[in-house]
């Protein structure tokens, strides 16, 4: 888990994206995972199912630390219905997320779900909460990372938990240093 | 321009998306310019050009409002080098939004440049600012909206100029309705 996680109360977050196409171009479901790790979700759960892609984020995290995981759902309905917190549907048209972060901060955890262009009209009503960040057509993978960002927090820097590596932020240029196995948090 | 703009003074802000690759899956990028333009910027140059795309962006623009506009870069480092404010280079390797946000909310204008996995190095160097949104891999689409988020603010709901059409949020299910000629803001 994210350093940042251990000193404060935050919802355990978990990701549900829908609507993934395996086979198709997976960028946009990788960006949708990438977006979930490094914002302090630990796990994402895909519907459908694509090994490939969950083991391409896997290996993300052996460079990069963190407990973050890709788990294939057959059933979407099921990882809903079975969600032990408070399930929150990403979409242009809900409720416009300013009004809704404290009661999604003060959850003891959170089941995002994101979709695409088409989303199963049940979704509506089988979440707990429909969210917009914005009433504009955009992204649902610049709307999830602004709603992390807005409920969990800004994610510092420092290495994570079982990295072999991490950035050092500098002013210009790149700075990767190596993580020795001794100093890995 | 959104309605949020008119009552405070923000930066206008410009993206600039780099390395975008035509004839390939554009989703990326197409993400990419719906966030800018969901979020308050006013047009994003698109190198290498890509018609296409810019005109899938414009029909959004013709339905939802507002005046954002893709426009072809032949060259990347001409955009950068003719900006007349600061330039943002989004980067995973820079200094942490939080401690910069300030600066780039006090700019009159901002060109925010976005590349992907590959970026000249050059840039690091002629950008005034290499800003990280977090300091792990994920993806430039989040990056850009978090970015917005907090240097422009959260985009308010409402229709936008010259729009035919606009949501209202709900609770539950969705609603759009037409925006007439005469109530057009």
């Amino acid at each position: 888990m994210p350093s940042r996680r251990a000193s404060a109360a935050r919802p355990r977050v978990s990701v549900l994206r829908i609507g993934h196409r395996p086979g198709r171009d997976p960028r946009i479901t990788t960006h949708v995972a990438l977006v979930a790790r490094a914002f302090g979700a630990e796990r994402m759960f895909l519907h459908p199912p694509d090994p490939g892609l969950a083991e391409r984020v896997a290996a993300v995290a052996r460079s990069w630390g963190g407990e973050f995981r890709v788990e294939g759902a057959e059933s979407w309905k099921s990882v809903v219905k079975s969600a032990d917190g408070l399930v929150v549907q990403l979409t242009m048209y809900g409720q416009p997320l300013p009004g809704v972060a404290d009661r999604a901060r003060r959850a003891r955890s959170l089941l995002v779900v994101v979709g695409g262009a088409k989303v199963p009209a049940e979704l509506f009503g089988l979440a707990d909460l429909n969210v917009s960040v914005g009433n504009q057509p955009h992204s649902e993978v610049g709307a999830l990372a602004v709603f992390l960002d807005r409920v969990l927090g800004f994610p510092r820097p420092g290495p994570w938990p079982g990295a072999r590596q991490a950035i050092v932020p500098q002013r210009r240029g790149k700075r990767i240093r190596a993580v020795a196995q001794a100093d890995r948090p």
